[in-house]
């Protein structure tokens, strides 16, 4: 029994963008046992790839923006609505301005410049700043989505353009067929691995590629008389990276620490107890916020950072690894495997995401 | 159209006990539109009258003797686990351990001995207390249950002992009636208020009387190769009390902020962050521990912490206001109901709690 349609594996953000898409061009299987859940419901949802950049990591900001720039268009098609009030940097001690202007000035070469704030005027922008605060920058290009409404609204656009839902675990990707945790397999045209996290078990070229990256999120909600941040609020707190980012109904999402603990999504009392503090420190306000839901997810960490994104075999193709940046690269990662499939090239800033500047690939 | 039967009105521990022995004499409608929630089920369960008591409670004190006394039989009738490990105390500075060198010298007047120890002592007894405690107190003879465990078998053995549930919501008690939410009524021979915070509404006489009073908890969970304590730990932290409570499983409950806040039972960011950062300087292993929940429950406040325990009116009886000390009161409130509606003497430990030194009754 041969078949031509594709199967998708994994269903999160990156897995739901490609079978949406692809449901244009092909029949789509998408195979999750709990689509719309993992990192991408547990993001902060952050388009950001300017903020998030660093030296030696050039490739990954092209990537971005190009992707950043797909934003609207995507959003738009999805009927999503995005946060266009930038981004607010705030560093807290005199290392943390220093990695600051490491940023600033790494940004400045690359022709990207971004305003340097002092901590006055960066809480004359933001109010909801407090008084620790020694200098910062501001971002205006940054953008910012709810990542929950957005996941809602994949889900139903891929229902609506047609792909199947199967709830069913994948064990392991072969060429042509896809082995299912009950035994049974399914036959595919072509096999998408978007599993994230749990990639690196679906393919033998994946092993040791990708690995989870544990992240813990707050969310927490603005009492009544508290002032509440308008702008997405990025700091750094003695070198621990802190975000809070607002969300319609005075919501606001706290993240994140970051720990290599293999496939664990527990929260712990250390970690809620850091990030508190950390955010504290950045706006004092949060101490009056109610604190609604704690959380934690498996981003899939790649070796430089890079997203794994191409062919491995004919018949199978990665899209996985996306660390920090899932809902970032969604649109682009999504029109790149389109690309693939349909035999046609992909956009350029993709080439730099090919599995094989790691694993001997067969083509 | 008269009814002979009691209508017990609030179903957390107080109600759902009070209805559970009342009906062996009597048919017994339940009223709450939740029963088995509210604070009792966010308690620590700790059942510990010496180490809550205080220089001029001694009524109290007596009280939660007479009802830890009984606590064993209550427990063994309805099925319920007890841990008997007992309570370590702990004081971190100098003034928490004067405050409990108070609490020894009260309890010593009172015949009730307990064992003062340094912090190395202190350590020896419970391994899971962390080097920063000072000094402390070790307290035999307190008891723990676990009050979700309590509140299911309370809710088993009512339903047994055929008691009605009505799930309807009371607004306010008339002798003879109650009137509901929907505008309706039903009748009743007698009436027991005992609907915690919330019954200062449902009756004018109680108006005031009974405050509510936020407090917030965090449940965690022991992840493997922690160390996790073996008997309730108490403790003052720069005179802020805390306690931590272990569960079957791995386990602890951790408590207990208290604010003044009306009826708000959101739980905020600061509240967590004074609970963790407490919890942590006498048990410095939690900080590895899993946070599974966060929740805030309403204690009823009475004016001198006693609770009202007694007749309001002719078929009408309050027995509400029992703030920290709803578990450990719960036996000897049931019997002492029960006594009551059957024109019986009531145990005479429970005469200081008579609504009358309040509010003129009439009787």
């Amino acid at each position: 029994m041969s078949y031509s349609g594709t199967v998708v594996v994994g269903g999160g953000v990156i897995g739901l963008s490609i079978a949406w898409r692809l449901a244009a061009d092909t029949p789509v299987t998408l195979l999750d046992p709990a689509p719309a859940r993992g990192a991408s419901w547990v993001a902060g949802g952050m388009l950001a790839p300017v903020t998030e950049s660093w030296p030696g990591e050039e490739d990954l900001l092209e990537l971005g923006c190009a992707s950043l720039d797909r934003w609207p268009d995507y959003a738009a098609d999805l009927g999503v609505e995005l946060r266009t009030d930038g981004t607010v940097v705030a560093a807290l001690d005199a290392a943390d301005a220093a990695q600051l202007d490491i940023l600033a000035d790494h940004l400045a070469s690359l022709g990207r410049a971004v305003d340097r704030l002092a901590g006055r005027d960066l809480r004359q922008r933001e109010p909801a700043i407090g008084p620790s605060v020694r200098s910062g920058l501001f971002v205006p290009g940054d953008l910012a989505v709810d990542n929950r409404e957005l996941l809602r609204h994949l889900m139903d656009a891929a229902a609506r353009a047609g792909v199947t839902f199967d709830r069913r675990r994948a064990t392991l990707v072969h060429p042509g067929e896809v082995e299912l945790a009950d035994g049974s397999g399914i036959r595919s045209g072509t096999t998408v691995i978007a599993a994230g996290a749990w990639s690196g078990g679906l393919h033998p070229a994946l092993d040791r590629l990708v690995r989870p990256v544990k992240g813990e999120i707050l969310r927490l909600r603005a009492r009544p008389g508290v002032l509440a941040p308008r702008h997405t609020v990025r700091a750094l707190v003695e070198s621990r990276p802190v975000y809070l980012v607002p969300r319609a109904g005075d919501e606001l999402v706290l993240g994140a620490t970051q720990y290599e603990a293999g496939f664990d999504t527990e929260v712990t009392v250390g970690g809620v107890r850091d990030l508190l503090a950390d955010a504290e420190r950045v706006v004092p306000g949060i101490a009056e916020y109610g604190l609604t839901e704690t959380a934690a997810g498996l981003r899939a960490g790649s070796r430089d950072n890079l997203p794994l994104l191409g062919m491995l075999e004919p018949g199978v193709l990665v899209a996985a690894g996306h660390h920090r940046n899932g809902l970032l690269l969604a649109p682009i990662t999504a029109d790149a495997v389109r690309a693939m499939v349909a035999g046609e090239d992909p956009p350029a800033e993709v080439l730099a995401a090919d599995p094989a500047r790691h694993v001997p690939t067969r083509r």
